[in-house]
């Protein structure tokens, strides 16, 4: 045997990770072994206690301490927008650029046949529930400029535009096949001023 | 604020790991957080399991879960060549080429003054003493062929050599500037058969 079992046991739930190979995970494990204990076990508490205290905002499926999220809650922001994300760290790429004072929805993944998701794998009925219910007039779709999140777009804009609702799209100053998660805030910024109605 | 309190605190300490950036940290916890509580608390538990039960071979140096690790209790190996490695991971690159049987020594790091490590950092008292007490013949240094691994080695010999231990260098079969740890099995074989006395 190579490793000690514990040692194996850590490289083999680190591997699980997106993005970290064996050879990472080896490395992440042999620097937890030789970081003092606070230090690992605070690593080891931020884990279980983001579990213990995150869930997703009941309004726009946002990752929230509380049962409605921050920005739902800031009276100051505009109800009347909706800003369609495909993943929670697309809100902090959009918020980054500090020009956009509307709500989010987070769809959670975006739809790709191959991987063998659908519509129904995304909150899709929380937003078309959202819309029924509140004086929402523009939604933003702001899905990544890449195949998967311009289908997402396309069947989102289908189902919406007949409510009689503004649906728009960010505009095409993202570098094709980006990911808006890597995007700059200037290029974010002319995107969300361009974007163009569906 | 753009995170809620616990996924502020979980990304800053995943970007305290080695090659792990802002960006990285927060796919990470993004992940943590979408995977189940049973997925996230296994890597948790093993963090704190790992710090728990290893410890260092009172012996080589190399992590444990017992006083003593397995490599020094076999009796099959080899107690008179001792190799010296930076890094526990260097062993399991060593071990994967099934060829060598002797013992090692872990000296946890290598000399490099601007990073402020000098010999007294390193588990050289250690090595001495194995060297004094017990029956070694040789004494193989197997430290990265880079500039720390170079200035270790040639440091480790001239404490060694008057010992009356033979004292050998991995033959450059390694590329020179390359790490141990990502050196394939075949390139690791030939540096240890062309090993030269020092």
């Amino acid at each position: 045997m190579l490793f000690a079992r514990p040692l194996a046991e850590l490289i083999a739930e680190l591997e699980k990770l997106p993005g970290v190979g064996p050879k990472s995970a080896q490395r992440l494990a042999y620097h937890l072994l030789k970081a003092t204990d606070a230090e690992a076990h605070r690593l080891s508490d931020a884990i279980r206690t983001a579990k213990a205290k995150l869930r997703f905002c009941s309004v726009c499926q946002n990752i929230s301490e509380n049962e409605t999220c921050e920005i739902c809650l800031d009276s100051r922001r505009d109800r009347t927008t909706v800003c369609v994300v495909g993943e929670p760290r697309d809100i902090a790429a959009v918020e980054r650029i500090n020009e956009y004072k509307g709500q989010y929805h987070v769809l959670h993944g975006l739809m790709s046949p191959l991987d063998g998701i659908g519509p129904e794998q995304l909150r899709i009925k929380e937003l078309l529930h959202r819309i029924g219910e509140n004086e929402i007039q523009e939604v933003i779709l702001a899905t990544n400029p890449t195949i998967e999140g311009d289908a997402t777009a396309l069947y989102l804009a289908k189902l919406i535009k007949p409510i009689g609702v503004t649906v728009s799209r960010l505009a095409h100053g993202m570098p094709v096949g980006g990911e808006l998660d890597y995007a700059d805030s200037a290029t974010l910024l002319s995107a969300l001023e361009y974007r163009r109605e569906m």
